[in-house]
This record gives C-alpha cells, sequence and structure tokens, in this order.
C-alpha cells in the first residue's frame, strides 16, 4: 500500500458537499471519493485487498483531474466485475524468475494488488542489479500507468512501463485492426519537484475520443483513422466498426505498438491485444492481459556522483520550461495542489448518481 | 567481432568493377567496400580495431542499401578524425558496474569497439540476470543503431537502444532547439527469419532531410520545424538556422525524445544533446555522447515454454504482413539478399573519387 502514490487524505473529515459544490456537480473530499469507490467495489463483491487498491488510484486520478481515469472508472469497472470473468478475490502469485526478473500472476484479478506486491520485490531487486524488471501477468488493467510510475519514482528510481490492450488499431500502411491503444509511461525522480512523468497511448487518440466525435456526429480529425480499405476516413462508425485507428507518429508510432505488443505481451508469455480481444469475446469488459515494468536505478549507471547528474537533468527540464514549453505531467501535478489546496474535488453529479446506484 | 551482424563475406575474391558496373556507378565486392573503408581509416590514424568495428558496420549498412549509412558515411568519419577530437587508439575501458550493469568507457573513440567489447559482457549478465544494461560512455557516435541491435538479437535476446545526438530539435509546444535527433531502435528474434528491427529517429526526419530540401531551394513539409517564434515553417534555412528541427509525433514524440536524453544522457552520467553540441563547438563532427542498451532474456520472463511464445509473435507479425502493411527493417532485409546474391554492390563514381582521395 505504501508504494502507491501519496493521496494526501488528512483533511476534514467533514464532507465538503453542502458548502463547495459548484452547479451540476458535488464536492466530495478525496476521504468520500476513495470511500465510495471502496464500498462499491466491494459491494460488487471484490476482496477488501482488490478494492482498497482500485479505490487509491481512482482517487489519485480524481484529485489530478485525469477525469477518465477517475470516479468514472468506477463504472468499467463495475462492468467488468458484472461481466463475471474477473476474479474478485484473486490472490497474486509472485515469482522470483531470476536477479534481474520477476513475475507476479494476478490470477485473472485486476491488476493494481499485483502490481503492489510486485512493485516491493522489484524496488528490492532493482537495489542489487542496477536494472530490473516486473512482469504482470492474467490481470484485468483498466488504470492509466502513471500512478504505478510514480509510486516507483518516488523511490528515487527511473522506471518504464508498458502495457497491450484490445486489438483496435491497424499498423501503417495496413487497414486492419492488430495493436491495442498499447500505453508507454516514463518517470525520472527531479530534485525537489514533482518527477518527470509520461503516459501516453501509442494510437493517435484514445478509442473513447472517438466514440465522443460518433455521438455528437462530428467528423474525426485526419489521422485518426481509417476505412476497410486503409485509406483515410474521418467518419468515426466506419473507423470504430469496419476500419481501424491509427498509432500516432505515422510509421514509427506503428513500430513502438509493436514493440510494446512483444514485451508486454509474447515476451512476458502472456496475450497480444488481438488475443485479449478474443478472450473478451464482444463483453466490452476492461482488457485482460500482461504488463511490463522496468526499473532502472541511477546508482549502477552514474560513474560519478549522481546528484550531479540530476542536476544535468534538471537543466535539461529548464531548457524545455524555460522556453514556455510544458512538461507531460505539469496539468496534472497543478491539478493535484489545487485539489489538495481545496481539500475536496467535483464530481458531476449525474455520474455521482450512477455510482451510486451501484450500491443497490 | 563475432557479435557483429554476419556480413558474409565469402564471395569470389575477383573484382567485380569491370563486369557489373552501372552507369556512374563502380560495383566493389563487400570485400572490396570493407577492404576500402578500413585502409582510409588507418591511414588517417586510426587503430586496426577501430577501423576494422568501424568498417564493418559501413560494409553492412552499404549490403543494406542503407546508403546514408554505408560508404557514404566514411567521409564524415574522415570529418571527425580531422577535426582531431577523437582518440584514435583509444582502448575502451570495461565496468562491472553490478549484476545487471556494465559500463565501458570509450575513451573518446568511436563507439563500435566499445560496442564489441561490452556487448559481450551484457550478453553474459542477460544470460544470468534475465534483463541487462550497456552503457557506453564518452563516444563519438555516428553509426545506425540497428547493427548492435542485430549482433545482440542473433544471440537469442530481444533488444532496445537509445541515444541522444546534437541539439536540433525542439520540444512539442516551444522554438528553440533541446533534443537530438535521438534514435531508438528495438530487436525481436524470430523463428527462421530475419529478426523484427526497427531504428527511427525521434525527430520528424533526419537533419540531412531538411539540408537536401535547403540546397534544392523547395519548401519543407509542414512538421518538420518552426521558425524562431515557435511558429510552423516550411523554410529550410529558418529551420535549420534559426527555429528548430521538430520530433515526430508532436508532445509524444517530444517526450519520447526528452526519456532518451534522460536515459542515455543523466541516468548514464554522460552529455545531454546540448551538451555535446556546446562539446562540439562548430566543428561539425560527429556527436560525443553516450549509449544505453538494455537486453532481455525470454527464458526468465515466460512462464511456459518460450518456443510457444515465439509463434505468438510471429503470429503478431502475420497480421502486420498479411494485410500487405510492412514490418520496418523489410527494404533493408531484401536489398541485403540482393547485394548477398549479385556478390557487390554499387558505389556511385563521385563518392568513391571522395573517399579515394582520403588515402592521398
Amino acid at each position: 500500500m505504501e508504494l502507491m502514490p501519496n493521496i494526501d487524505l488528512n483533511h476534514p473529515g467533514q464532507s465538503a458537499q453542502t458548502t463547495a459544490s459548484k452547479p451540476g456537480h458535488t464536492a466530495l473530499t478525496l476521504d468520500e471519493v476513495h470511500n465510495l469507490a471502496y464500498r462499491v467495489f466491494t459491494h460488487l463483491g471484490l476482496s477488501a485487498e482488490h478494492a482498497q487498491a482500485i479505490a487509491r488510484v481512482i482517487t489519485a486520478g480524481e484529485r489530478d483531474e485525469c477525469h477518465s481515469h477517475g470516479m468514472y472508472r468506477v463504472l468499467s469497472c463495475a462492468r467488468t466485475l458484472q461481466h463475471g470473468a474477473v476474479v474478485r478475490d484473486a490472490i497474486p502469485i509472485i515469482s522470483d524468475r531470476g536477479p534481474g526478473v520477476v513475475t507476479v500472476d494476478a490470477q485473472r484479478g485486476f491488476s493494481q494488488l499485483a502490481f503492489e506486491v510486485g512493485s516491493k520485490v522489484l524496488l528490492e531487486k532493482v537495489r542489487t542489479t542496477g536494472i530490473a524488471a516486473l512482469a504482470i501477468n492474467n490481470c484485468y488493467h483498466f488504470s492509466a500507468l502513471w500512478p504505478e510510475i510514480e509510486a516507483l519514482v518516488e523511490h528515487g528510481v527511473a522506471a518504464l512501463a508498458m502495457t497491450p490492450s484490445h486489438s483496435w488499431v491497424a499498423p501503417a500502411g495496413g487497414s486492419r485492426p492488430v495493436f491495442g491503444t498499447n500505453p508507454i509511461a516514463f518517470g525520472w525522480p527531479r530534485v525537489g519537484s514533482h518527477p518527470y512523468i509520461f503516459d501516453f497511448a501509442t494510437s493517435a487518440v484514445a478509442r473513447g475520443e472517438i466514440e465522443l466525435y460518433q455521438r455528437s456526429g462530428r467528423a474525426l480529425p485526419e489521422g485518426w483513422g481509417v476505412d476497410a480499405e486503409g485509406l483515410p476516413s474521418t467518419d468515426a462508425t466506419t473507423v470504430l466498426q469496419q476500419g481501424a485507428m491509427l498509432t500516432f507518429g505515422g510509421y514509427k508510432g506503428s513500430a513502438l505498438s509493436t514493440m510494446i505488443e512483444l514485451l508486454a505481451g509474447p515476451l512476458i508469455g502472456d496475450m497480444t491485444s488481438a488475443e485479449s480481444l478474443r478472450i473478451d469475446d464482444g463483453a466490452g469488459a476492461t482488457p485482460c492481459h500482461g504488463e511490463i515494468v522496468i526499473a532502472f536505478d541511477p546508482q549502477f549507471f552514474s560513474p560519478g556522483n549522481f546528484i550531479e547528474e540530476r542536476q544535468r537533468a534538471e537543466k535539461l527540464f529548464e531548457s524545455i520550461t524555460g522556453q514556455g514549453a510544458r512538461l507531460p505531467s505539469q496539468r496534472r501535478f497543478i491539478a493535484r495542489s489545487r485539489s489538495l489546496a481545496n481539500g475536496y474535488v467535483q464530481i458531476p453529479e449525474p455520474l455521482l448518481r450512477d455510482i451510486q446506484q451501484l450500491l443497490n
């Protein structure tokens, strides 16, 4: 538990609902967010350990105003639980596979608990070897990767994580889905500052984004998808149902997405995005697959003083922010400060009602 | 030496020049290519070990019709030698930094020899730990990364390599150069086939490509560069001299490029692209910096039989090629087959003359 990012739950226990809600929203403290998510998950039969682990990352998402990975995710988690394939009380099994490799079989449970137990071993290993990997197998994975990266980077290591998803994305030059939205995330421990963290899908955009265009009947921007012949398409329904989404960055993004399939699939003995979608069999559940996380302990790499090397990295960040460009997680950290200063977050009322209904 | 890709030098020693040259070109056997490059380098004072190592990757580039990394590179290598900063007889120093980490101080020599000695230790390490890293420090690096990746993957491991270069590329949302063209390369050992290999710059295009547009006075395509205010520019001179190049894939490519700076720079105690350009001080030499190479031994990761996992990877490749999309190195492997079947490659006569003049 202590490996998850510091959510800072130390603020007045009193409900913020009555005082601070903005129109159409209900203000909830982070405690309340966490407790509501926890209650829903345990009500739906999830074990306390899993419910706790998932409620933590959902609270972190809401705190950072990553709304799609905040309370909104309670709904898709619930769908996955109702679908039935996820094991509600799975106990992750750790295997020490070598000096630099630990694998965790999530036993078809959600990934968070598997990460929590596996990341402790990963950190022990990397302190001994300099570089180490954690592979999580057979997990249902729905969350962003940044909470995991952040949890590791807090311990002074650099970390890289990748996972496949469901095959919705065509390779460059193709027309049929092969890749998932395949996220990749990386983190670097900074001096006296939030860490440097990126976490992005290797698809041009999230599938949910295209679904929003479909609902509103708008044309997609170029470069998001192709039709069944592999020709550029701006029609959301065509892209979602007959053609395929595209990766970001053309053939380079396509190559990266292939690497993610390989390292977080066959390398670790787990499913590719195509296999995962086949297993889902139309249920629309959170993807079941593997994940790879690589950690680097800087103490082993730098011939000199790593304190100085960290200053060198700070100069790199300054050369980016000093010209008005943004670092990847900057908005998220600003939102975090705001949420922590306010002591509450704003949950849209319809979403809150949908979540509360899950308790009936 | 045995770690470098198999260049297959076993063909008739007889010169191909008289029989097979196409107009404006001279046909050379791969032996002749190798020997000419070797002679130029030793003539310019490079030690036999370095000359051999570099001639091998240049021959591999020419064989695969990667012309910019073939004989053409003899010229820029020679410029770097004449510039004087590169140490011609540097003896790489290996440091065993931990069970999973080996570093090689190239002692300001070219990178190839450092890779050859370091990669042997990397392979020993990864067979013991499951994941291991090689960091090369203080090297002059001019070659593509695929020959190194291919040399590792021949031993049944997956491998990932990254290096910074000279800071010519602005971060997304910026206007001033921070990143190098920062290449990333990855390889996966395939069953009964050439390996899966990609190797691409994280800049939108190579700097040389923009220089070609400048020479011919053509407008650049959108997305390659910005002016001094960070606004899109299609003027090659503006992009090269006042503004900056851009990364591929917008803010995602920019994030990846940042990761490469960090992992192949401060993590391993070596220079960022900005520092490397400062050291160059206008000489226009090959960049001096570090490189990181990560190897994965699949035997440690897969809970089951890795033979089956490799078949799973083959299905992924089939799902790409089966719909007419290309795998990244496919063209290169076809060119290789052609060169090996012919027994010779075609060198443009002006290039050959320029190279031969270096022997005077």
